[in-house]
């Protein structure tokens, strides 16, 4: 019976994002979600990219003047997410009219690359001249970025190069544009993507080339003479320094060297994406200085400015990043795109550091700011998630309405969270030779060297997880121990694992084990009242709710309105009941509490409003504003 | 002894404004305001008038290329509303050199008049090929109002004809491009303003023109065809519909006829202003239709969308109203303008109807929504009244910063605080022959029909008020008993009157007097807990503190930040203590409260933040922000 010992383990080597190909989800929340999203965003987004005209932009079909549609600069960025999504999608699920879709689209683009490898359907259809004068604002690079995501997906999905050698040559021109030699633009992109998209090429090629250019981007971002400044006089256009929109130029992340960034600033998908690409850069060639400004700055990122459910942005103004413990919700932005970036980085983390906190965000961040982006039936989006809504007021505020919407003039959030869900088995798994992490627990199976990981629960909904090995061969299995949980509880084979005294280093567990070993995990899910640090000036007096990885709001369809009057008194008990018929199978939370009802009549009065027993109910912040437009909140007056 | 013999009274007929002349302001704190005005702010806006080419571009000096700055369309109201509250600083001070500069404004303005009688120094200057093409954006008659009250005020002040002159050539040039006529347009301003002035000069000339110009003026608004569509499809542009900038015609008060409007809508500017002319038309026509509209449109301003401090406007975003009960205190707008308006829509109907009510907003808006509009030294102003602040929120929310500014590109403020203080008089005595409506109280004195009555009191620090009436003859004298008093007390040459049973009509105690009365008033003032209708969602579970009039805020300066971790025990005593060097002598408030203050370390922690005693102290709210920029709350948390 040696096989069956095991050992808890302390240290790792580096492991990677398992491929999406060796992972298929089951029943359950996570599985759900993703096979509404392969079963019908993908379609529908499909459809929208082709009533907006997108699709014929790759064919450069405008001309002024002409029926079509004028296009945007980032609609090629749309474009390769989608092509992306639907080939995690091919990863999972042979699909012949998909995949004549796609190879449609890349034929369209391929015969539009221009000779020298140049390609961008907006540049080429609209503003010749003008390709490469304006990195700042007009997100060519970023756009390639997407397109070289896309072309690494599909070639891993079919096994087709037709996208990648395009983006190949089309990496080759870039390489030729930019630099630091004589003639060459000392340039980066207002909106950064290449960096992290030039890495994943790196690791499909291995060309250090790509590696290069990559940290070419990296190293120029900042410095001065600033390019942003060179390039607006090239334009005879003034440089625009503190007064261009109110933004500086930490709303690029260009205020600084990056190995002198500290804090997380600006646009806040720009900053993560970014930040995603110098964490591969950093690990990658072992810079030090690199390392130290990324762990900085995801630090201020999750120690100081998110949101309870993982969500980053607080302002819409400049989509961006404000300051530390601003956090306010009715105006929250956090934007789908935002929280999947900080996904992106959290799981980069994850698996260089194998640190259980970056699990812990990454899991935080897709139950309950990824999650909501999109809608239970996966065919309308979210690009601003709002912790606490009157819906009434985004209208006046001009702001994006409280419900989601099938589409956006600026539509990089659908396709972006088709993406992430499609892609999920990637952030459930991480592996190296002769191990394998679990991060994320769902129903599911991984198959790794020979090896087929079994894994059966009902998690988040459920406290217990089932690992059964079966196939050929052993592994280390590291399992995540979730920093949310008080209590947990390992069985191997039935017998108990303790679970203290340094035997979960950076908390996962490590077990060895071959076929026909069972782990059982337990993580208990009391209901837990979460506060936020005080100086979050509009949590203070208020609590959320959260059980295990699951945040939860109060929702006007569940209680009268208005939903602010409500409040949970300290010591209530909140019990947790599974409903099955509610939002595809939720567990909901329910509590007596009080409800504050003006005593007198007159809009200011001198008479403090009465408390009355109401009985609270609770749904998960993911599933909210599923049941039509209505008053919510997330953090609940508690007295 | 006969003389001394006085009477409650029911029942009063119609009142009008006491003149600015006949009122002299005392010390305390309204005199003390009105003297910094009038000897602070009334030069320091003239020095930016200078600066900024206001004055120059009266003399239409700016041409393309110049080195003259670019007028703008709203500088002739900046100086319009200059020019009136210098003629109010000249009825209560001679003051030759004063005079002298307004006499040259009025010189240049009169010679840059077109022969036709139109004046306007932006068009005149930039674009005279397109006077009265687009009524809607570009606020030609609003200059124009602007224009005429200040050419009735300095006539007042100096019995100078010049502007008034100007002016009423230039309204007979209105009166022929607008109306009903053949080949007339049956258009209206998109900023309304020109209504009231009409008005005003109406009641100075007697012209039954002026006031059929104004009633033409609001007949026309909100009718179909839509002036603003056809003015647009002249100018060969699209009407607007609802997709320009994301507003409305409700955003111009045009989006239906007036008499059909119940509740306020748009730019809270716009709107008052609007509501201020149609109540001097409707009480002037007695226009019951009118009538019911301005009513119901006041009602939901002050009962459904009116912020503690009587300020209006809750979204920058348009300036404007919203919705019934959204009155979110961080992103209040409540523009100085616009709680000066409420003041005058207020003053109106305190005349016309003689019911308490609009005096009790009239004297909220002024305590603490318009004196907060200028710094205790005079020279800054704000444009924005927030009823809570974190000053580093403005600068990522693009919104004006939580410190007075000596000017603004758009300058509408500054002088219309000032004119506003300049006039103080006229909002507090209302008169009509034979008696005197005291409306404010403060240390002054009025003089009327050869009586004079002193008024002599600390108020509103201390609740005693002395009247002592001189001079000769008899008056009826109004009283204004403050809805917010509970216990006042009321004696006659010494002797107690009963201020119950009917003997109050709609809040205003009457009583005959001559030489020799003395009337003594005491409104007790003891600190009241104020709560807001549980519907306004940023306000409950907060009380605000007032003390009669007065408004307190808790300020950085008083307490150590963050501030929002203040709470006020229900049961709390809460102190006034007289502190004659603060902020140039106030009555602070003080008590033992709670400071919350996070319990365990990390940004979302399940462990409650602790309570820990704290001594609370509260400022008047108008004199916040007057040392230093920092946090500030007028709502605080209540356990």
């Amino acid at each position: 019976m040696k096989a069956k010992r095991a050992r808890i383990s302390r240290g790792f080597a580096g492991l990677g994002c398992a491929a999406v190909s060796r992972v298929r989800l089951g029943d359950g929340l996570l599985g759900d979600r993703q096979r509404v999203v392969i079963g019908h965003s993908i379609e529908q987004q499909y459809e929208q990219l082709k009533l907006t005209g997108r699709l014929d932009a790759m064919r450069l079909v405008f001309r002024e003047g002409s029926d079509h549609p004028r296009p945007h600069e980032f609609w090629d960025s749309d474009i390769g997410k989608w092509i992306e999504s639907a080939s995690y999608a091919l990863m999972q699920r042979r699909d012949a009219d998909l995949e004549a879709r796609i190879d449609a689209v890349i034929s369209d683009i391929s015969a539009t690359q221009r000779a020298d490898g140049y390609f961008n359907s907006f540049f080429q259809a609209v503003i010749p001249e003008r390709v490469f004068t304006n990195l700042r604002d007009q997100h060519e690079l970023y756009c390639a970025g997407h397109l070289i995501e896309a072309a690494v997906a599909y070639e891993r999905a079919t096994g087709k190069r037709s996208l990648l050698d395009v983006m190949l040559r089309y990496v080759e021109h870039i390489a030729g544009v930019f630099g630091n030699g004589p003639g060459q633009k000392r340039g980066y992109d207002g909106h950064p993507e290449i960096e992290l998209a030039l890495m994943r090429l790196y690791r499909q090629t291995g060309d250090e080339r790509h590696l290069k250019l990559a940290e070419f981007f990296i190293d120029a971002r900042g410095t001065t003479p600033h390019f942003f400044d060179a390039e607006s006089e090239a334009r005879n256009e003034k440089p625009h320094g503190a007064d261009f929109h109110g933004l500086r130029y930490d709303y690029y992340q260009a205020h600084a060297p990056i190995r002198e960034q500290r804090d997380i600033e600006g646009h806040s998908v720009r900053a993560l994406y970014l930040l995603a690409g110098v964490v591969d850069v950093a690990w990658t060639t072992g810079d030090e200085a690199l390392k130290r400004a990324c762990l900085a700055m995801y630090d201020s990122c999750v120690d100081r400015r998110m949101y309870v459910n993982g969500g980053v942005g607080s302002t819409r103004h400049g989509e961006r990043f404000t300051y530390d413990f601003d956090l306010p919700n009715e105006s929250a932005y956090a934007e789908t795109c935002a929280n999947i970036s900080l996904m992106f980085v959290a799981a980069r983390l994850m698996n260089l550091t194998r640190d259980v906190r970056y699990a812990d965000a990454m899991e935080r961040a897709l139950f309950n700011a990824v999650l909501p982006g999109v809608s239970l039936d996966g065919r309308s989006y979210f690009y601003a998630n709002y912790l606490a809504t009157d819906p009434k007021w985004q209208r006046f505020e001009r702001a994006y309405p409280a419900e989601r919407q099938a589409w956006f003039g600026c539509a990089c959030c659908p396709p972006n969270v088709a993406r992430l869900l499609a892609s999920l088995g990637s952030f459930m798994y991480s592996v190296a030779p002769g191990e394998v992490s679990v991060n994320l627990y769902a129903d599911s199976i991984i198959e790794h060297e020979g090896l087929l990981i079994r894994q059966t629960t009902n998690y988040p909904w459920d406290e217990r997880v089932r690992l059964s090995i079966e196939g050929e061969g052993k592994a280390r299995l590291n399992l995540r121990i979730p920093g949310w949980c008080r209590r947990p509880v390992m069985k191997l084979n039935g017998r108990g694992v303790s679970l203290r005294g340094g035997r979960v280093v950076k908390g996962y567990a490590s077990v060895e084990v071959g076929a026909g070993d069972v782990v059982e995990l337990t993580f208990p899910m009391p209901v837990e009242r979460v506060y936020a640090d005080v100086r979050v000036r509009h949590d203070v007096g208020r609590v959320a709710l959260m059980r295990g990885p699951i945040l939860y709001c109060v929702e006007e369809a569940d209680v009268k309105s208005p939903v602010e009057t409500l409040e949970l008194p300290r010591r209530a008990k909140v019990e947790a009941k599974w409903k099955p018929k509610l939002l595809g199978g939720v567990m909901m939370l329910e509590a007596r509490g009080i409800r504050r009802c003006s005593a007198a009549k007159g809009l200011y009065v001198t008479v403090a409003p009465k408390a009355e027993p109401v009985t609270i109910r609770w749904v998960p912040y993911y599933a909210w504003a599923n049941r039509g437009v209505g008053q919510m909140v997330v953090w609940l007056r508690e007295s």
